[in-house]
């Protein structure tokens, strides 16, 4: 059987022996009309499970009791209302930094909510090859946070720990795309979420960490309840019925993750698996990787030979090879491979052989 | 080993042959990393899976093109707002029959959001075991929309399709915990939405079906992309990450159904299966099922000695002779035997089997 390696840009690949174990979940309870699908949220066996979860997500990421951590459905996208809502209690005015596409959806939405929205500084007519900067004169007291997207999963460019904007006010990041990949401090921030579907677990979870102070001083008004933080928080994320098996899985990944050396071990991986990646394409005169040095995403590597047909050709030639997945988002285009937490050096290499024997047949 | 049965009011019982095709879809995809949950929403396997629901769906439900079919996340508590969100745009008040736990929820969330809310009938003073008809002089035009909970989960009371309320204005329903399990005709309804964990699949995914020249006539304003119908028909399901092994399983359930021989065939087994249940309890001395007989739930059977202290030592034995999630809800106690689709006989038969035991050593 042909090596497969699997390059999406989530839902993307998970760690082997995660599958291994789902699989025998299911194996074991063929006859028994009690695999995880089948036991209601309400039981012991699932209560453990959320428990479990919260505590290795808080012990990997360092979350102080100063924060809630909840599991929640919708996606990014429910977040990116579900802030507002909660948040934009005070001067209905968020700030944002156009980093990237999922930084303009946040931006639609709290509009369509009825905010007023600032985009600070965006990047767009570079690509969003490079990240935008927070202005010198920036006055955080007139906004009720500033909207950060850490890694942009399109575009591929990060605000890394160590260039992130300095704000006196309200910070609120989406990492959907590489919590647990790199380091951050969670102190830093004031709301972190996330989608399950790259580093966490499959689609359908959602992970948000909210600062408990700052969600005391909101009054929230109008706003129906499961959209508000706080009724998922004091449920344990139990409100209504949890989607079991999306956390189930997330808390197989933690586990998977903290075996393996938590996120110091991960940001190591990911950093050598990106590095050779860079290192190749950067030493080719057959592709490009465009991003600027200092915000190159460790987890979506966006590269292109710089003709976007060629581009799509070779993608399909790769998929013939075994390595699926590697095609740009439909709006740029291109090549992005991305290299979760999941995906093995040896995904990396295959993909390095494919490209340099591409490169010496052109 | 012993043979166990699963009456959990949901997430709950599955067809055995669906946790079979889930186990060797992990067990095919156990060194690929291509698993059905390491797959983009957007690959062609996935647009494959969702269209092909829809379609199970209205073939199983006689859908006509008249409606749309979602599938949404965040269950049906997320649905109890987004149908005020998108239809009380005219007067903004909505009329309800409180039927139970679940129609309060629904009133909570309407009201929440700033509509005005009217509880035009409640059997909450009898327990719920009785149907709240709709007054003789409701008038339906003042009101933007009537709420029903066709199966009451908790309490076990059920507007069947011959019991339904005749109203001349819109109707919705909430049919979670009986959606393919009895028939009804979706041209009485305006809108039906369903959380997916008790009839449809596991927890995680929830169907919306809505009449398009109802949806058209609104103008939803200041309400985010996330909660607005429109765009989740207008991207098939597929505006943001999908939960794809929800959905995934949900078709995969789907499947079964028409295998088995559709709503009609679920229908038969369910009045077959409940009936023998209710028979069981109607003749006993021991045990009463105290909702009004024309409301009888088929899916959720509900049961007391009238001693709750003594309920809960019998479910606790049950429990150890492999007969789970016999408790009635914990708001009501008592006892709570779901009888969904995926429920086989030979479930119903050990229970009787047991249930005759007690009463006999009492």
């Amino acid at each position: 059987m042909m090596t497969t390696y699997n390059f999406s840009a989530g839902p993307g690949v998970m760690p082997e022996e995660v599958i291994t174990q789902i699989k025998q979940e299911f194996e074991k309870n063929e006859q028994t009309h009690m695999s995880i699908i089948e036991i209601s949220h309400r039981s012991k066996q699932f209560q453990t499970i959320v428990t479990d979860a919260e505590n290795k997500l808080r012990q990997l990421m360092h979350i102080s009791d100063e924060y809630a951590v909840v599991f929640l459905q919708g996606g990014g996208s429910t977040q990116f209302e579900m802030m507002p809502l909660n948040f934009a209690t005070n001067h209905h005015e968020i700030a944002f930094l156009d980093s990237g596409n999922f930084a303009q959806k946040a931006v639609e939405a709290a509009r369509e909510l009825g905010n007023k929205v600032t985009t600070l500084n965006s990047t767009k007519n570079m690509y969003y090859q490079k990240l935008p900067l927070l202005p010198d004169d920036f006055d955080a007291t007139t906004y009720d946070y500033l909207h950060i997207v850490t890694n942009n999963t399109i575009e591929g460019a990060t605000f890394h720990q160590n260039n992130l904007p300095k704000t006196t006010g309200r910070l609120v990041a989406d990492m959907s795309s590489n919590i647990l990949a790199e380091p951050y401090h969670v102190s830093d921030f004031d709301a972190i979420f996330a989608g399950g579907q790259k580093n966490l677990g499959p689609a359908g979870v959602t992970v948000a960490i909210i600062k408990k102070s700052w969600l005391a001083e909101q009054d929230v008004t109008g706003v129906g309840p499961m959209m508000r933080y706080q009724n998922h928080i004091d449920k344990n994320s139990m409100y209504n019925t949890s989607p079991v098996f999306a956390i189930y899985t997330l808390n197989l990944v933690l586990d998977w993750v903290i075996q393996q050396g938590g996120v110091t071990e991960m940001y190591r991986r990911n950093l050598e698996k990106s590095k050779r990646l860079y290192a190749y394409l950067d030493q080719s005169e057959f592709y490009t990787a465009p991003v600027e040095a200092r915000a190159r995403s460790l987890t979506n590597i966006v590269f292109t030979t710089g003709d976007l047909e060629k581009d799509k050709v070779i993608a399909k030639q790769a998929t013939e090879e075994g390595l699926f997945n590697l095609s740009g988002h439909r709006s740029v285009g291109g090549f992005r491979a991305s290299l979760y937490n999941a995906q093995p050096m040896s995904a990396v290499d295959a993909l390095i052989a494919f490209l340099q024997k591409v490169e010496q047949q052109a």
